[in-house]
């Protein structure tokens, strides 16, 4: 099969091995991929993944493994939960693969993603796309339900005001996220271009750090993936407020806390998200203009164009094509 | 009369000015004072502060004006909240004085402390002390509630495992808190001695970090105030889990933050707490052997040896005697 394959390089590989589907797992026929900065910071060797890139996607069940009285998948159309647990740890007792020690991730971790013709995952991984809701909205299911995280972990009763650090792709999924549960929500960045498409219902932009308002905001969130975003959502929270850590900085950071402490700030480190969720406000907001994040569109041959667009500072969401032509 | 003050430098003066109860004020005779490490960290000059040291007290009500149909505290013995809020904003309205944006601390910022013959504090901030309670317990009011405001910012449901670092003052009093929750409590340090004043109860403790416990601990108390205290801690707490920050780092630090995105860990920032709490766990755990943290006492006239003994690293808590002799 083709597939992007990172092995200490990045490729395109035109004759990579099919993947198996074994018991209780499915192969997807993958149709559209999206490049995620996880993918970047792999390609920079940030990880120590080798193998098929990639864990955004929408595709077709090609063929599954039942085991048991599993339903039979084949040839419906799915988005697919990353993290893959052992399936009797604590963790995965409550629905949390994610932070399963023996977890495989795909395309992340000791798993082949899905940046190829085809990828394999559980059955249980897998989520049903609805049939009004085209390849390049039901792509974004992943990041969509990474943002909607916080909705999951911070309670936000009694919260107003919120801000969000950095207009990239998930900053600005996070403001939108944000703004079904607050009214009153800010995107900063310092992007012009990506600062317009953030513009939905009543998300306000801007391009500076806002003067007066420190000290002032229920939730930060830092989507920001600079070293100097911690510092500047702290000063940005107030007193028992909340910050949610969204981007992991490769490096280590240098950070004075003493107004976490003095402030009694709570720090949220947040990650991936339950697809239902995801799912379930694609369907809820249908006016949320989602396909004004995609930059780009490459076919897979093209991986090496793809991955140098998706890191220009102005591109949001860079798509891989991967539908076979004819 | 009799003061504790620092200018610039630490220095024990006779014949400071008396201080003034106003309406709504109580001026107190102080009778032991507790030196804390935020008073040693102002006389290293890290806060800005200058006036008369000092914030943990047990003393006398000298002399009240009452304001309104206030009852008299003339003659009752007290210890006091150490913030002073302005009243009326949305902080004070809700009884966290200690996060007004306009407050004065006791001898911490803009209002003298209390190592000194008097001090002066709102009525509303003071707290009668049980006639049982001896002056050297009821000194420890403000620390142990400290430790305790723990209890009140962070949900324990589904905890088991505590981890507290740290075996000064503060560290030994949080795992002392933290065990009247949770069952499972490791105090870890690196003097033999005060790991052995720490031991109550079930409390174990532990002169090295810990091999295995990685990743396994469901709530990590951060008390050392080392710089490498923060990794530390996120290295102990398990994916979900809880690290909570007790100490204040006077520099910046440099820290790696991915393990907080990607476990999903919460960070809490925790200082004052409420004294009712405090007060209420020294009657409810009479054998609480709050006096072993006791390193030494000095007359007030000797603030300097005071204060070198309270830096020495086997120390725990050295209290100021101000009670008038004869």
């Amino acid at each position: 099969m083709r597939a992007i394959v990172y092995d200490g390089h990045l490729h395109y590989v035109g004759a990579y091995p099919d993947p198996k589907a074994t018991s209780g797992w499915a192969r997807i026929r993958v149709l559209k991929a999206g490049i995620c900065t996880t993918d970047i910071e792999i390609i920079r060797g940030y990880k120590g993944f080798k193998g098929v890139l990639g864990h955004e996607f929408v595709g077709v069940v090609d063929c599954h493994c039942p085991k048991g009285g599993d339903p039979d998948w084949t040839g419906k159309r799915v988005v697919g939960e990353i993290n893959v647990g052992c399936g009797v740890c604590e963790y995965c007792a409550h629905g949390l693969q994610r932070h399963c020690p023996q977890r495989k991730a795909l395309g992340i971790l000791d798993l082949d993603g899905c940046m190829a013709d085809y990828c394999v995952l559980p059955v249980s991984n897998l989520h049903l796309i609805p049939a009004s809701m085209p390849d390049n909205i039901a792509v974004f299911v992943e990041p969509l339900s990474a943002a909607l995280e916080i909705l999951e972990q911070v309670e936000l009763t009694g919260f107003e005001r919120a801000v969000v650090l950095g207009d990239g792709r998930l900053g600005i999924l996070c403001a939108w996220t944000l703004l079904t549960a607050l009214s009153d929500v800010t995107l900063i960045g310092h992007h012009r271009e990506k600062l317009e498409k953030a513009r939905w219902r009543g998300v306000k932009t801007q391009l500076e750090f806002p003067a007066g308002m420190e000290g002032n905001v229920d939730i930060v969130v830092e989507a920001a993936g600079s070293t100097r975003g911690l510092g500047d959502a702290v000063a940005l929270c107030r007193p028992r407020g909340t910050v949610v850590l969204k981007s992991t900085v490769a490096s280590e950071i240098s950070v004075d806390l003493s107004p976490v402490v003095v402030n009694e700030l709570t720090l949220v480190g947040s990650r991936c998200g339950r697809f239902e969720t995801g799912l379930r406000m694609l369907e809820s907001y249908p006016d949320m203009p989602i396909e004004r994040l995609i930059s780009a569109e490459y076919p897979i041959e093209e991986a090496s164009a793809a991955f140098e667009m998706a890191v220009q500072p102005d591109t949001l969401k860079v798509l891989i094509d991967i539908a076979e032509k004819g």
